[in-house]
């Protein structure tokens, strides 16, 4: 069972009222009702509202902010949609593989990113992901538009949850540490690693790497905190 | 592989020009082309081409007709959506179901039938069906327009076509290190970490728990020279 209350769908610099709308009306259909604007580029306004049809609650409730970074400090799954499939140094996965990750680990808060209509999420907005989400299409249109993108991802959610199947003893799932804690530890990690001339400043791309690594891991907070013992016992050391 | 072109969308007594238009592009999106419109009651126009954006080609060569059994005349599989699960004396399947019966079989010609905005397919229109089609959605809120149900059906078409790609690709595509160097580089960490005083001889656990955090990660071979490029630069600081 995937737990509709988990799930932070936001929306980074949309332009359009009327795809704010949209977006509100698809979450609803799949009993989505979390939405976050990140420097949205226009208001929530009348179009919003008449193309949210009766989603109207979900615009309501939607929280504008202006800082990414904070909406997903409290997530430990943050997704973000992308037309690419290459040249971005994440992991590519899509809906139907995200809503079987939800399924069999047992995340916090997770949030999934749409970016502006014209240009998608920046290679900064990804850098801040877990994951890229990359939804099949047609190869020569992928024109895809936020209301279409969430219904086909809150769908495969909505799918999963229902599919008895998958149900599976929470005992088991992996208990997925918060973003917070995984910044905080990218961070002692990138000390270190300059400590013992690992990296130095003018290589971010082998930083990048390095995190991906442990992205992929899905850390609990157990293992981040054994991660970062190491890191002392590699601090005490050298001194 | 379903091959889009035995596939026919077919609209039936659609009200709205602009649903005409956003389902041509929820079609061509996932790479549907064959357009039917079955008693429409209202035009194509210019707010179905600001809709269709640009997927005019699909409205261009779309088919008006009056004669709905004509049109499924050729077809060995009728599929009408319906909002209704119970009171309708035929098998209901989900999108998913759908996909693999259209698989798993040689139909000649496939017609996916979508009734008007606001009462759907009437009962006589359904009884010409082989299957009605259902859409997993909020209880509290079907509100699924005829674009967002086509792009959740034809999703489900387009990713049963590319999982079977995929299937056959995936050797290339999983890129994981073998077993010989994953425990090689294991080796080398439990070295390390003993160097460094983080583990000893009586905690083996600990040392489990370290190797977990990799096996979850399917590191590649570039990952794990990068990690022995760490223990390597950690062994020379220490000196």
């Amino acid at each position: 069972m995937i737990e509709s209350s988990k799930i932070k769908i936001v929306l980074v610099e949309t332009s359009h009222p009327g795809n704010i709308g949209s977006a509100a009306r698809a979450m609803k259909t799949m009993g989505f009702y979390n939405l976050f604007l990140v420097n949205p580029k226009c208001e929530i306004n009348e179009i919003s509202y008449a193309m949210a049809s009766n989603a109207s609650d979900v615009l309501d409730k939607a929280i504008v902010s202006n800082n990414l970074e904070e909406i997903i400090g409290d997530c430990s799954l943050i997704i973000g949609a992308t037309a690419r499939q290459r040249d971005i140094p994440l992991e590519i996965i899509n809906p139907r593989e995200l809503s079987k990750e939800i399924h069999f680990n047992d995340f916090q808060k997770i949030a999934i990113l749409l970016g502006n209509e014209a240009r998608g999420l920046t290679n900064k907005q990804l850098s801040l992901c877990t994951k890229g989400l990359h939804i099949p299409s047609n190869k020569n249109y992928t024109s895809l538009n936020i209301a279409s993108s969430l219904q086909i991802i809150l769908y495969e959610l909505l799918f999963e949850s229902k599919n008895e199947l998958s149900n599976i003893n929470k005992i088991d799932k992996n208990d997925v540490a918060t973003n917070d804690k995984l910044i905080n530890f990218f961070n002692h990690l990138d000390i270190v690693l300059k400590e013992i001339n690992f990296i130095k400043d003018d290589r971010p791309m082998i930083s990048r790497k390095i995190r991906q690594i442990y992205k992929k891991a899905n850390l609990s907070d157990e293992e981040i905190n054994i991660l970062r013992g190491i890191l002392s016992a590699i601090e005490n050391h050298s001194q």
